[in-house]
């Protein structure tokens, strides 16, 4: 597995002026700015330089090679550094995009942002979600190592590389992704900490006294520490041995100064987070004997980095070895494919229409998360590439069936990943993994613990990943827990993230249209918000079966051709609210009833749509569910009602709770028949 | 600072009776509410009899005695431990609440919950947040000891004990408080970790591989590793030992079987969530030779754990202490009890007028969070209690003044706290400092980041601890830092949260009335979102000063006695709105600008009043803030419009953002005149 290239610039002075390119790109790009981060990319040039020239294996010119080294920057804050690297080894991108740095409509954003910048692996600057995307990317190679390699074909087989700080080290996520990387035996994981003892507010000492080798060798990593970040060659060695254990991530702490090379601001807090000012800038220049204007660099320095025909060379190496893999393996090779291009199984359609069918043929109640739990039986067998698991949940969130195979001990990569209580790190894993491509990544816990999870969920929808989220005990119906288990705001608070999906369906036949749209969907991620406790099927004809997947659909009109009043709902909701319709129906009242699984899907449809199934002129509005009110007002105005809870749950059964927040058929009834 | 009781229960046998009188209840009263949690009560029971009958200075009549040990259970949802160690101390909780458990309106909620029984010091359940409660209980006994304690007037002088387990120690936010525990010498903190190596989903192997011992003493704790939980020798050397150092905080590492005595569940995940069953509880009774029928307890049981006549000897001995503390110290004494109290100094009042005087006077354009400053560079010297500090960004949130002095050094306690980049653990310490009483905690950090800490700001919420979030770079204005850091859904996430509160100023005097407001508020958080940019002064009579507190009121009528549409703004998109209906009111238009710091304060209004502010018949209605536009709807309801953001940011100059999100006066004009 180890695989260092030889070396190709053993001159030091020469190591320098290379490094020194990336610290007058980042002072000048900073400076011309006016805002970013100068004091990282200068204190990191050496290891970049380093890393980047002899180790990392990638394609300039194609940017989505799929056995690329994956090179991750969580302290994403320092993205002149990227961009430099990105620059000076021939990528797409300009040293025009270089002086755009941070402007509007820029290839350079103020933090790195996958699909804006080509060879950004993963959009970073949330400190400790680099570590946590870069632990996603490294177990997605190795499932999909165990599952394609054939001897003599290592067509999966490249390492992740990952720049922390100190900030990611003091996040809690990077506590829970560097013990399950070890626990994942993450080999081919090499994370290069900056141990420059500074952080925004100053020296570190005063809030940051970890023995950090320590921490990591408690968890099972190979530790390097004592690395002078400066010196070339012991970068070099730390790199090789970091390398060589296939089965311990590997951690190299290396001591740097921040913003190196800056007379009056090196080894300071001063030189983080703003531009290091014009009279300092030019001393820099001076001292690191730099004498080349702002963004000119010679032309033997980017020889130097030109990565082109390297990455090429080995694109080219790759593709014939997958030619031959291709022929010797004819079906894992086109399974291979298939699964980089991010198609579903050519049966797909086939079987998410059989599992329609199959669920909305249940005639008993089912909690929506055992309907779930029914669709997966089906799905993962079908979908080899859906893998995920739950944090500690397995049997309450049945997110685990029959086909599911620890990913830590199936010989041909497994499916199921046991998460541990790590809500944050399991979902920042599976945008890792999304962005990795190959795998289907799904994660599982109770709705309330998104909580947990949120800037990972928020991280998914800004990076379009593929995620999907398997979130149960979707309400006070989870009963008996309490307060600290019960979402109230959750459903609303998650579909306010842009680009987020929420699908909470009401019964088994929803449920199945919400995973075939949650896998289908390849631009961003999906929340299933599922009960716990069991929900009657609704019936419904072919044509409303259909339109599940318009997000709204009309379910029930007690009385045919007439509107009066319109009851919305989800999930566990929509039964009181067709027995309350039927009620105030029952006393003279035209009631539609909309099932609404889909807020942010039905939003997206066209405008005759939606008012055709809420007439703008019914203003006789109610909404019932089971979480917070104010949501709801998008769709009730001021004039209707909302039938929600807008304080804090408590610990009872189920049953006893619903009465005690007035979540019954009785109310929505009378709350109808009082529009 | 070694304060261990004698022995008073020597002979083993009898211990273990004791103990089992802790499994019994647990067992039998998850049995009779068909729901809990058995496993961790039986497993824990030995050492909890210990801790409670040797250890633990506390006292049953009554709960809230000052100097008091601080008992936390971070593994919440083995609640029955609790309900049985103050059932059976004395506290007023009678076997008909433990024979109640998980039932609606009882004392005994499925989790334990601060203010709904007597003698539970924080409501837990997330996993983790208990031992950062914990660490910040700890913190503000360090804090107050150094501030009052005088040479033989040791009047703060207790310790904070809390239980744990796996699923706490693989949450990353054990990792924040851990850290920054030992950094902050909280020697009085003792842990003792439940390390039964089961979790939920089975046998922990297989996801928690930490040397759990290694990776606490990298942090800098005493770790006292191998202890077996079921010896009570054991544990009493264990918890003397951690007693003794007065600078590291001790983690004692307690073997223990979960479920211990069922002969069939001991040892095995199948004693962690659910009812034993009734034949396993049957052959449990068997094999601890409990002899006694289900909530049915000795006389000599209850005697050898009632703590009353202990606790109120102890009480009695301080209260002794204190009445001499009171006389020597009198100013001291006073300052004590009025903490204590959570009364705000005599003189807020006039500080406060004071203050908003001063900022409302303000004529030059000033960032909101930079008029935080200037109000707590008033309030932190005003208000001894008040202390805080930022997850490692003081210079960014202007959360450090003058007067800061870093509890880690300063030597009367000081008032500031450097958090690291902790946003999580910062925001669960604070509730835990809240909790403990005596401080009034606040943390700040950049809006966005709330994500990282939601759960605790939910805590808080639920707790109704006064505990202030400092948030600022609060929309869009923050400009280059990009769409990572830019809060979209934040604001209306924050409002969703029952019990919150959000204040968004629009300038100096509206932040200024925010502060004096937040630390007014007894009963929950407060949330201030703040801006980088500067935001123009809005001029202001003094009834309307008055008015900003109501939470929402009429800024500006632009035809004074007509109001043909309202539009409503929040902080920096105030004066957009003041421009706006300027330029629509040149057009004819009687525009009211109503300006919404908080929404939450608005709501409580009375009808009356909000009926004035916005006339119901008004329903040309227009919402303008650089946030999510849904949860503007409940202001503007179905034919008014919302100018928001409903996409993620960009990286960009603040200003560019503004015209690139079509956040202008002129679009504010167009739409209102084509309402």
């Amino acid at each position: 597995m180890l695989r260092a290239s030889p070396p190709t610039l053993p001159n030091t002075m020469i190591r320098t002026d290379l490094a020194n390119a990336i610290r007058a790109l980042a002072m000048d790009a900073v400076q011309q700015a006016n805002s970013g981060h100068p004091g990282m990319p200068m204190g990191m040039a050496d290891i970049a330089e380093v890393l980047w020239n002899d180790f990392l294996r990638h394609n300039p010119n194609n940017p989505s090679w799929p056995n690329r080294d994956r090179f991750v920057l969580s302290n994403g804050h320092g993205s002149m550094l990227h961009y430099a690297l990105l620059h000076l080894a021939g990528y797409d991108l300009s040293i025009d995009e270089i002086k755009r740095f941070r402007q509007l409509h820029s290839k350079t954003p103020g933090h790195p942002e996958v699909h804006e910048t080509p060879g950004v692996e993963t959009t970073t600057g949330p400190l400790g979600q680099g570590l946590a995307n870069a632990v996603g990317m490294a177990l997605a190679e190795k499932i999909l190592a165990k599952r394609f390699n054939r001897p003599g074909f290592d067509i999966v087989d490249h390492y992740t590389y990952v720049f922390l700080g100190d900030g990611c080290l003091m996040e809690g996520i990077s506590h829970e992704v560097a013990s399950l990387a070890a626990t994942l035996k993450l080999g081919k994981l090499i994370a290069i900490y900056d141990d420059n003892g500074i952080s925004i507010d100053g020296k570190v000492q005063g809030w940051f006294t970890d023995d950090t080798p320590t921490r990591f060798q408690a968890y099972g990593w190979e530790v390097i520490p004592d690395i002078d970040g400066h010196s070339p060659e012991a970068i070099k060695a730390a790199l090789v041995t970091a390398a060589a254990d296939p089965d311990r991530p590997t951690l190299i702490c290396c001591k740097t100064v921040i913003g190196f090379g800056a007379p009056n601001k090196a080894g300071s807090e001063s030189a983080h987070g703003a531009p290091l000012g014009k009279d300092e800038v030019a001393l820099t220049r001076e001292r690191l004997g730099w004498p080349h204007a702002p963004f000119e660099v010679p032309e033997a320095i980017y020889a130097a980095f030109d990565a082109r025909k390297k990455g090429a060379a080995w694109q080219a190496e790759w593709d014939a070895l997958f030619a031959r893999y291709r022929q010797a393996f004819a079906k894992e090779g086109a399974e291979f494919e298939r699964r980089l291009r991010g198609d579903l199984p050519e049966d797909f359609a086939a079987v998410a229409a059989a599992l329609t069918a199959e669920l909305a043929g249940e005639s008993a109640p089912m909690a929506s998360r055992k309907a779930s739990q029914r669709a997966l039986e089906k799905l993962v067998p079908a979908i080899p590439e859906l893998i995920g698991g739950s944090a500690d949940l397995a049997h309450s969130n049945y997110s685990i069936v029959k086909s599911s195979r620890d990913v830590n001990t199936a010989s041909d990569g497994g499916n199921y990943v046991y998460f541990g209580v790590r809500e944050f790190g399991m979902s920042a894993i599976a945008n890792g993994m999304a962005l990795h491509g190959g795998v289907v990544p799904f994660t599982a816990t109770f709705l309330v613990f998104s909580d947990y999870a949120r800037n990972a969920v928020r991280m998914s929808a800004l990076m379009h990943t593929r995620v999907i989220h398997v979130y149960t005990h979707d309400s006070i119906g989870l009963g008996e827990d309490g307060p600290t288990h019960q979402p109230i705001e959750h459903l609303a608070s998650l579909r306010l993230i842009p680009n987020n999906r929420i699908w909470r369906p009401c019964d088994a036949a929803e449920t199945a249209v919400a995973w075939k749209l949650a896998l289908e969907r390849t631009d961003g991620p999906t929340c299933l918000a599922l009960s716990r406790q069991n929900l009657p099927p609704q019936p419904r004809d072919p044509e409303q079966l259909a339109l599940i997947a318009r997000g709204g659909y009309v379910l029930l009109d007690t009385m045919p051709g007439k509107v009066d009043a319109i009851v919305i709902a989800t999930g566990s909701e929509v039964e009181l609210a067709v027995q309350g319709a039927r009620q105030a129906a029952a006393a003279g009242l035209a009631v539609r009833v909309v099932s609404m699984p889909c807020c942010e899907d039905f939003d997206a449809q066209s405008a005759e749509y939606r008012d055709a199934v809420m007439p703008r002129a019914v203003r006789k509005r109610l909404a019932v569910e089971a979480a917070r009110s104010d949501y709801w007002r998008k769709y009730v105005g001021l004039d209707g009602e909302v039938i929600g809870i807008d304080s804090f749950g408590a610990s009872a059964p189920d049953k006893a709770l619903y009465a005690h927040f007035g979540l019954t058929a009785e109310r929505v009834a009378a709350t109808l028949s009082a529009l």
